[in-house]
């Protein structure tokens, strides 16, 4: 099976937004073994929205379009491709009673629009916005039809299309997937030690991926039941956390801070943060996960030799013998946050982040990352290079940290 | 002049990264006067590029890709259009000699393939990495080629690409423009106080673009030389900061946070921070800008009630009779920074950023923020949605602290 995706809108056109839908789509029609040969992306134009659905028909089995699906005189989708595949459009009662509910007394003629559907058509209930979608067979074509936005897009590909699609391609099997999470380890590394196992799979399947500083790699199986694909996955997805040991963070996970902050709740303990070169990152890490309250008493972020002394008692002597940027000035700021806060772990950062600042014998770059806990006293220094930009420094020693944090946790 | 954009890249279509390319030079063209209508995708995969270049070629005056000008096998992209336009490559000794230059020990034959590009072309000099670009004119179609890597293409458009696409579409002329940043003004009322202005314009022209949060007019005018294009621009940039007031933040910069950074240290002043719903956030967004150690001095992040009085001085009875989301706390977390700091301002953020911990009193993005400086105690509750994500609640509760600073800063 072969699909094209088209986005359609003219702010894609003019960079006002990035197609991000045709990242999602592609990553979920890639699990489900669907090649995808085009992403189009065109203008509010009915004429060469036209012209594009001519060139997709002619080479996709699958045409899924996003944007274009709303209440204004510019949302043309519908009706273009309705018209090119030769189909009317009709007024679904349901959704406009849908609309009428979910708008009340903001609803306008213009709104009822978005319940118009190409007759045949199977609907695809918006339970994330007002436009639904849907998706019909003609021509020798499947057709999908998706609201643009993200925060819609996302959910309605994942809980609409992809069950209609699954039935397309797997003769009413289901296909399901496992996400393996790595840090601390590079992607040809990955594949080294994984290429053997990978190279004798076939269902299910494995691949990797590189991530920002991160890896990841999915095993994906088909089979008659969601209970029997697991079924398959689950020893290798074993057989894999077994062959990389360690740096494995996790299973179907979003991130390393909420393994974090799992863990931390899940065994009863709290933490607290000292910042230096993170500048604040690593708090609103941490706090980016909902209930992190839970675990995370707060932090210090201690940007000058001043704060570092006054608010976390680091000694005037560390700082003037080995630096602001230095092993011992990393312990004695983790050990801090801990006296201060009382938290069961105290974490800290210290280091160059660029692109000024460098030099000879501490580089951009230079990180060290302390981690203070009950008779515990840990140094780290993470390989970070000096070309990388403030950014991805300042990242990685976050995630750096983070992954100490996991790895003390799984001790206690 | 019509434009197509070619991303050329099998990981585009597996999702593994986004097409981020085809938004930086949209918003490029878009200065330019020149109509982008179609971006398409295509794998590393010779036929369908061709096929690919046969349709841009027939609606397109322009065509610029990005993508497979590196050294692997997979690396198609000038040799397939080169084929297309019946042009053949040759070795270009002096991108040959870059290359060993650049690359050194490294340097493999594979390497050297780079260096071959199409005859009479017009060399692309990367300095940012090592594959060259490249431009053409053939069957009445201009043909630019850059390469994928976000970090080469984006320099490579702007000092490359763009010089070239300027001279097509101003017969010598240049087209210059600058952006007006505005924070805390919706788009649509910025259209509505802007409307009558924009139209009256012809040369400068401006253009209203909603970022999130944030919005922003770009002012273009096109001139015989950069002085008379900015003499034509700046005058309209002078009426649109006067119709819109003090919600201009800025021209031609980054961020809110850059304009905090510079006018503190431009004014000699310090600035600290104490979190709670923001969790980090405005300490990491000021420790963005490189250089802000010189007015930064550190901040606590206080995300439970007991650090609010430990480390603040927050007294328990304001956190008793009016919560830790109130604009008393607020104001004493503000003044409590700043006294254990000692820096010139205080700024403080508390409150609600769901998706959980909302009441009927307080509901989720209920957020205060308090700033204190020498004789100045102040607090301001943004409106924020409650239906908006954790993320965008944090984040322009961060933005909204800012402002504040920033008007802070113009008073002094």
């Amino acid at each position: 099976m072969k699909c094209e995706l088209i986005a359609v809108g003219t702010e894609l056109l003019l960079g006002e937004i990035s197609n991000t839908d045709a990242q999602m789509i592609s990553q979920g029609l890639s699990e489900l073994g669907i090649n995808v040969y085009h992403h189009t992306v065109v203008g509010d134009n009915p004429e060469r929205l036209k012209e594009v659905l001519t060139i997709a028909k002619s080479r996709a089995d699958i045409i899924i379009t996003t944007g274009g699906l709303g209440p204004t005189a510019d949302d043309l989708t519908k009706e273009t491709i309705a018209a090119a595949f030769g189909k009317k459009l009709y007024m679904d009662k349901e959704q406009r009673e849908r609309l009428h509910q979910r708008m009340g007394a903001r609803m306008t003629p213009n709104n009822e629009k978005q319940a118009m559907l190409p007759e045949n058509c199977e609907v695809l209930v918006n339970d994330w916005g007002t436009a639904p979608g849907c998706a019909f067979y003609a021509e020798g074509c499947h057709v999908i039809m998706l609201p643009g936005p993200p925060s819609e897009c996302t959910p309605m590909f994942k809980y609409r299309a992809r069950p209609y699609l699954e039935k397309l391609c797997t003769d009413g099997q289901v296909i399901r997937s496992r996400f393996i999470k790595i840090f601390g380890l590079g992607e040809s590394a990955m594949e080294d030690k994984l290429a053997f196992l990978m190279n004798s799979l076939e269902n299910p399947t494995a691949a990797p991926y590189a991530k920002e500083g991160e890896c990841e790699v999915r095993v994906t199986a088909k089979a008659d039941s969601e209970e029997e694909a697991y079924g398959l996955i689950d020893p290798v997805v074993g057989q894999i956390k077994e062959i990389l040991g360690s740096v494995v963070y996790g299973v179907d996970v979003t991130s390393l801070e909420e393994v974090v902050v799992k863990g931390l709740i899940d065994k009863g303990l709290t933490i607290s943060t000292a910042e230096s070169c993170t500048g604040g990152l690593m708090g609103k890490r941490l706090t980016d996960i909902p209930g992190s309250s839970a675990c995370y008493i707060g932090g210090a972020v201690t940007y000058s030799n001043e704060m570092k002394m006054k608010v976390l008692g680091v000694s005037p002597k560390t700082l003037e013998n080995f630096g602001a940027v230095s092993a011992e000035t990393a312990m004695e700021m983790a050990r801090g946050i801990r006296k201060l806060t009382g938290a069961d772990i105290g974490i800290s950062t210290t280091g160059v982040a660029g692109p000024g600042g460098g030099s000879d014998e501490k580089p951009v770059g230079t990180v060290y990352i302390g981690l203070s806990a009950d008779g515990v006293d840990k140094v780290i220094k993470p390989e970070l290079r000096p070309t990388s930009s403030r950014q991805r420094i300042r990242n990685s020693s976050a995630g750096s940290a983070f992954d100490l944090v996991r790895r003390e946790i799984l001790e206690k």
